[in-house]
């Protein structure tokens, strides 16, 4: 992995588990008020069609879309509780993949977001998710 | 990781690609036709709560449903469309979690599936998937 491939501003996140030391390093940049996530695809994340692996996309995407949230709720605790996620394209490695998200509602106890993975602009996996705050 | 923890009978399936080497190992054990999956929780599948990664059970699931849609179907390539997953409970290291499956229909191009994860018999993850054949 070379660092030039990596999109100015990004920088490795720190740990928040094991499993995303595992499967990244994920990057994050912030841009104003808003934060956006991104990967380098490579070889350790194919399946076996060469292919990244549907279940790192969606690892990805349930890791960002939870800490999207997590910001958004001045850092309540949460957790997912539903994930569906539409596989519209594909990712290989070299790829770099970015999160989109937007939060349709934030309830009481439980928050609705859209999310959308991105490889050079064009969506490759769409999601609808729900976390709910813990405790609440 | 004592192998004393793994349950009689299964035994590290082999690699189908570089993804389910990063996050196994993980096991099969034949049953007559069918094939059961499972994976013993550690601590590097875990998030910032100390609890199995919501990525690593739906990682979990992709693969294993998409072993067995694939047996379903001779062993023609196919490639997850869609997955929803529901988080019933949560996971813990030292949990041996398996798959169930049941496939709802194959079409000439798609297969519909309904699975879950469970941990001693109890549902953690319902999950409803749609795979495409490839060239289909």
């Amino acid at each position: 992995m070379t660092s030039s491939l990596i999109p100015e501003g990004f920088r490795p996140f720190a740990s928040r588990g094991r499993f995303t030391e595992k499967i990244g390093p994920l990057y994050y940049k912030t841009d104003g008020d808003s934060t956006i996530y991104g990967f380098l695809a490579d070889e350790s994340h194919t399946n076996g069609h060469g292919m990244v692996h549907g279940g790192m996309l969606v690892s990805f995407l349930d890791e960002t879309l939870g800490q999207i949230i997590w910001r958004s709720l001045d850092k309540q605790q949460c957790a997912t509780i539903s994930l569906t996620c539409d596989f519209v394209a594909g990712a290989k490695p070299g790829d770099w993949i970015e999160t989109r998200a937007e939060i349709s509602r934030k309830g009481m106890a439980v928050i609705f977001v859209r999310g959308e993975l991105l490889v050079r602009g064009e969506r490759i996996v769409t999601a609808d998710g729900i976390w709910k705050i813990i405790g609440k």
